[in-house]
């Protein structure tokens, strides 16, 4: 059975996503695509709000997830833009209601240690064990789509999916 | 003209709605409506989302307001509820938008400074003010669903509708 997982990190500025692709036994990982989602600091929220919405739904009704993954945000990360990154996850559980998509959530830590093998990697760590484990060409551009790589990777080997 | 407001208090476990409608010039303010939407703690967070938003969009349907109202948050306030709450904002705007309703954002302080003259009145003196202002026969209950007709008057006042 093939197994696909969206990745998310989730952002109002910028939101990150990235696509695995798992044949169960094979322990091979294909199809990896990442990419990210931009709105104007200048635009009203909602038309930003509705914009992540509708190229987010593009997406998944593209590549037809099983699975979200979405990091998970806590109050004493981001000050600055906690409640911006929160408004965001809420449209994301939506889709995925709406979608009837289950959804996980881990924090960046889970993420990096699953890939790292330890939890303070820095972001070219991150991207280099990336580019190895996922045998990619280039390296996932920009550190969100990277990040949401990540997650969906987390996930498959949390879940033993590999 | 008539004017419709659907002022909403957000939060995960209660969102607290209300709806003021008033007339351009006659200082009358009629169909004063409210209530509130409730989740369990216990269901997955999507369905609690996914539940807000189908009740939030047959409140709409039903009561076709022109404007939406919502109370702003802040990081410093609400530490542990903040994150549900800006999720269930991200909706709300996200509503906004797919319905084309303009939306607007106040703190506690001014609608309660509109309705009462200072920022300071507790739940009870707002509770009081809303029932004699409004001309209503019974209070509006719960507190959520209070502060959003709170919410709906502040805007009424602030845009001079009425």
């Amino acid at each position: 059975m093939s197994r696909i997982i969206l990745g998310i990190d989730p952002g109002f500025a910028i939101l990150g996503w990235g696509i695995i692709e798992s044949k169960d036994g094979s322990r091979n990982i294909e199809n990896v695509q990442w990419g990210a989602i931009l709105t104007k600091s200048g635009e009203p929220i909602e038309e930003r709000i509705l914009k992540v919405y509708q190229e987010l739904k593009t997406i998944i009704d593209l590549y037809k997830p099983n699975e979200i993954v979405m990091e998970k945000v806590f109050f004493n990360n981001n000050a600055k833009t906690i409640i911006g990154v929160a408004q965001i996850q809420g449209i994301v559980f939506l889709l995925s209601a709406i979608m009837n998509l289950p959804i996980f959530q881990y924090t960046p830590l889970q993420a990096k240690s699953a890939l790292t093998g330890y939890g303070v990697a820095n972001k070219q760590q991150v991207q280099n064990m990336l580019k190895l484990v996922l045998k990619l060409e280039d390296f996932p551009r920009p550190d969100d789509a990277a990040d949401a790589v990540a997650l969906a990777f987390c996930h498959l080997q949390t879940k033993k999916y590999l």
